[in-house]
């Protein structure tokens, strides 16, 4: 069953969190508010869900929440932020911010990050750039080894996503790609496991290059990282997942060597290393007119979506779309957490010792 | 049959064809050795092949090859190149010089070019940044409408490539990544046509969302642009094609909204407007040490290359490879062309009434 509380009362009991962990008051706000955005845009495994396992890397050591991240160096148009190993969801958008700055002086700024950890969403990054009118783009490594090169055994690289941003005509509206570059991310497996279901032929092979669909042993296969794994995009060598796994080395590359994260083959390793992002903002006025700029996005956007599409009920949707009518959803009715969640969330509370808030009598509806 | 021609050779002939359509000959040597390099490296389909179809063009009106693109403004990072409707590669290599001397000072560069026509193979761009110890990344929009939205029935963007690179420790190996957002090329499905090969399913939908396997009727559909036509990558609804999907927004958004090329639903609109490229440079030093970048990057693509693959006789790749033993092997043995292209250039040689190079005597082998 899955209970819906109210998006306020779910942003205080991640504040009340992270505060009793040791994270500054501000800095907790600004944590839970991008963790409650991605709750609300229906990305549950990058919002409350991830307080679990954020709870298991404070307790080994490898999150420090007291630590202040800070910009290391800077150019005209570049700079580089160390995380200092905290969350890495104010240092993202610490750097995305610095990335607008020097884009609104020279045109485009971009924004290394080291020692950095999860940072929920890269699309809620991207999205602040398009939120002032610019073109975000943003990349991070990941920590655990979950996708499979084309034609390898072995997980060797994370899902390593891609988030870009652009403003439209309609300033509600800007275009957001998120997208993993595996072919689906590690956490709907998880979700095919939870429902007992088939995993689709093409999201997962193992070490013999075999299909994986049972969604109980793919899962295993993820959390044991030796063999077998995520496809990247394309799903198959006559599907062109060498595209996919392209684009990974690319996220690699930017997120990972740019920052000077050093590459590990295993996870243990990773998690010592920490995880890098790549922050991009470009400013269109400085290529022709601004405005003119967003109305060439929404006519893109616009037609794309008066497409007619093949079956009636599935209109053709364009990246952002399903986030933007899920949050308006969501804030009107509620965030839907299910029961394992919320005993999770409750232990999580009674191990810190602090007030659990989202006990039956605050749940607002059931679905 | 496939004759074997010295690299020297085809480039002779692409000079004197372009020559004598009123090309510059300093222009038009530095259009021939791109395209050669294309040929060289494998890339067929953007090579000397694209002759006969630039003569269509030039005959049409719709390619002018007298006139020379210029910076029509810029900023410190910035810059904006108007391709005047010329071929678009020494345009293309323009930009990103201009990109890479803007990211030599301020640590990034971006360059967006308009009114720009076919330039050939996205990755030579990309890779004149690596070359210079810097990453690359080169995006175009494309004149036909091969690529039909998921959801869809009609074909509506190109197939936007995107091609990225970066320098390695091994200066002759740099990561060339370069990829259309579609599963496939249209040329691959022209290939398979020539060869009365079946399409792998995925690659190709009708208008009813149902597989093309038929290549034939594949070629056909991609001709006429008015129902069906290539998947983006990832190929299905249930193996994400919505992430090739956005991938080719994305690139529409860089390479088009972002010159101010207008967004146009059919492919002779679009001949009108001509096609956008976006040209990005960053040097890695503004960001750490450029040699410890270039040892990251080879530490990333040698464990890649070192994995175990499930096949010994398909080693696992990385992107670039396959490109850089071609252009050896090609440069030694000779470039393949087939009959049937040799007698479409010797047609154009014959009409537009210069010496045609490539006859038998000059072969320097069969395959």
């Amino acid at each position: 069953m899955t209970k819906l509380l109210s998006h306020s009362l779910v942003f205080d009991q991640i504040v009340g969190i992270l505060s009793a962990w040791g994270m500054r008051r501000n800095d907790a706000d600004e944590t839970a508010s991008i963790m409650v955005d991605a709750d609300l845009a229906g990305i549950d495994s990058h919002g409350i869900s991830m307080l679990p396992s954020y709870q298991q890397l404070v307790e080994s050591g490898a999150l420090n929440l007291t630590e202040q991240h800070a910009i290391v160096s800077q150019g005209e148009s570049t700079a580089v932020v160390d995380g200092r190993h905290n969350l890495g969801h104010r240092t993202a958008a610490t750097a995305m911010r610095t990335a607008i700055d020097k884009a609104e002086r020279t045109g485009i700024g971009a924004v290394a990050v080291r020692h950095s950890k999860h940072f929920g969403a890269a699309g809620y990054y991207a999205a602040m750039a398009a939120q002032v009118g610019l073109i975000g783009l943003v990349t991070t490594t990941t920590r655990t080894r979950s996708l499979v090169p084309t034609r390898g055994r072995r997980p060797v690289l994370g899902t390593n996503p891609i988030a870009f941003a652009a403003p439209s005509g309609d300033a509600d509206a800007p275009f957001i790609l998120d997208m993993s570059t595996s072919t689906v991310a590690v956490n709907k497996v998880k979700v095919y496991d939870y429902g007992s279901l088939p995993l689709p032929e093409g999201w997962m092979v193992d070490s013999e290059g075999g299909r994986i669909t049972d969604s109980g042993s793919g899962y295993s296969v993820l959390l044991n990282e030796h063999g077998g794994g995520l496809t990247p995009l394309g799903s198959s060598d006559a599907l062109s997942s060498h595209k996919g796994y392209g684009l990974a080395v690319m996220v690699q590359i930017l997120a990972g060597a740019l920052a000077g994260v050093s590459f590990t083959r295993t996870h243990s390793e990773a998690a010592h290393e920490g995880v890098g992002h790549f922050c991009l903002a470009i400013d269109p006025s400085c290529f022709g007119d601004g405005g003119d700029f967003r109305q060439s996005v929404s006519d893109i956007v616009d037609t794309l979506r008066e497409e007619a599409p093949i079956n009636r009920e599935q209109p053709v949707l364009v990246a952002g779309d399903l986030e933007r009518a899920t949050r308006a959803k969501r804030r009107f009715e509620g965030v839907p957490l299910s029961e394992a969640l919320l005993e999770e969330i409750e232990e999580v509370c009674s191990h810190s010792d602090i007030e659990f808030l989202l006990d039956d009598g605050k749940a607002v509806g059931i679905t």
